[in-house]
């Protein structure tokens, strides 16, 4: 995989900073010591015919690269798992696949419903009335995933791309004490983000949203 | 992979009858010409120690072969997929898993939410004031489904894995008339709906709990 480009947002809010979804791949290709440039569209420029051209859904991430065209932050940090014995040890390729889908679709559903629902329409009377149920649904997640992780650092044991994609799903909801109310997730999380290459990711994704918004300004 | 057993639920209400997703392990299973048998566990059973020891989440589907046990259907549906040339064609795998991951990440999501909605709480006000929003959400994917399905039978334009994801992820709603507003994604459905294979699968599922029914009355 060779002249490695990752698309994001140009700026987003602030409440959304570190949150959005090219952090998964810009951590992987850290993990994976893949140099990368960063290109950016323009939120408003998500469903122009040029963008939605490279992703059909007008979403970030796409990876560029000498192979070709991915969208899915979940299939791109697969495929640069794929050259990364780190992230997918070759001996457990279904493992790590099936955690990456647990991931994305048992623990990340409800926890970006109740992260959408307070980020975003917290006035709004639906989400008063529908929080606490909301708030029930990611416990029953996180009590799971917990009890999965006692006696285990990382979900497969070893660091692998799953744990990227399971630590990013459960910071939609850093607003919240929940995962802090499971100590051995809360340790799991801090355990993760404290990788360098997670530490990378973040401040060059961060660093980006200044310099583009000094641009603009 | 040999002596496959697919868990699923024991009996579910009428509502969730050929919408559970080990439909879609029979669906690829199926195409792919692999004899299985079918498990079940009550819906009740699902946090059991037992059952928890084979899913941490309490879920299904399960898929036990002598390549041992996995989670989640869209690591269940890939790994069957790898020995199937026809559900993921060797040249077009990295494309294949990103449509899988758009499947389940991307089109899922605001299709489950209104299906939940509609299905669970269509009675409480959260929902009745939430509707119209969720609906919104729903249409501005199949929109852009829509039309990257113009020119192409299927999602990669043959059949691939990807189309059992989308099409048993649709089949969400199937109680809107969402689906039927995008004639090309009506036809894509019930292109995908005729194939053999889908039927076997759905004939079974919906067979095996009339006959779990009947043993339990």
């Amino acid at each position: 995989m060779k002249k490695i480009a990752v698309w994001g947002f140009r700026s987003v809010p602030a409440f959304a900073q570190g949150l959005v979804r090219d952090l998964r791949v810009r951590w992987a290709l850290e993990e994976a010591g893949l140099a990368y440039e960063s290109r950016f569209i323009g939120i408003e420029e998500r469903h122009s015919d040029t963008y939605q051209r490279k992703h059909p859904f007008g979403l970030v991430p796409v990876l560029e690269s000498s192979e070709g065209t991915l969208i899915e932050s979940g299939a791109i940090v697969h495929a640069i798992a794929e050259h990364c014995e780190a992230l997918m040890p070759s001996d457990r390729r279904a493992e790590t696949l099936a955690w990456m889908f647990a991931a994305l679709d048992t623990v990340e559903p409800p926890v970006w419903t109740l992260s959408v629902m307070d980020l975003q329409h917290r006035d709004e009377e639906w989400a008063k009335l529908r929080r606490p149920a909301a708030v029930d649904q990611v416990r029953v997640r996180l009590t799971a995933l917990s009890e999965w992780l006692d006696g285990r650092e990382y979900l497969l044991g070893r660091f692998t791309a799953a744990d990227i994609l399971m630590t990013t799903a459960l910071r939609f909801i850093r607003h919240t004490d929940l995962v802090a109310g499971f100590p051995l997730l809360d340790a799991y999380v801090k355990r993760c983000e404290a990788r360098p290459a997670f530490q990378t990711a973040l401040r060059d994704q961060l660093a980006d949203y200044a310099r583009n918004e000094a641009v603009a300004a």
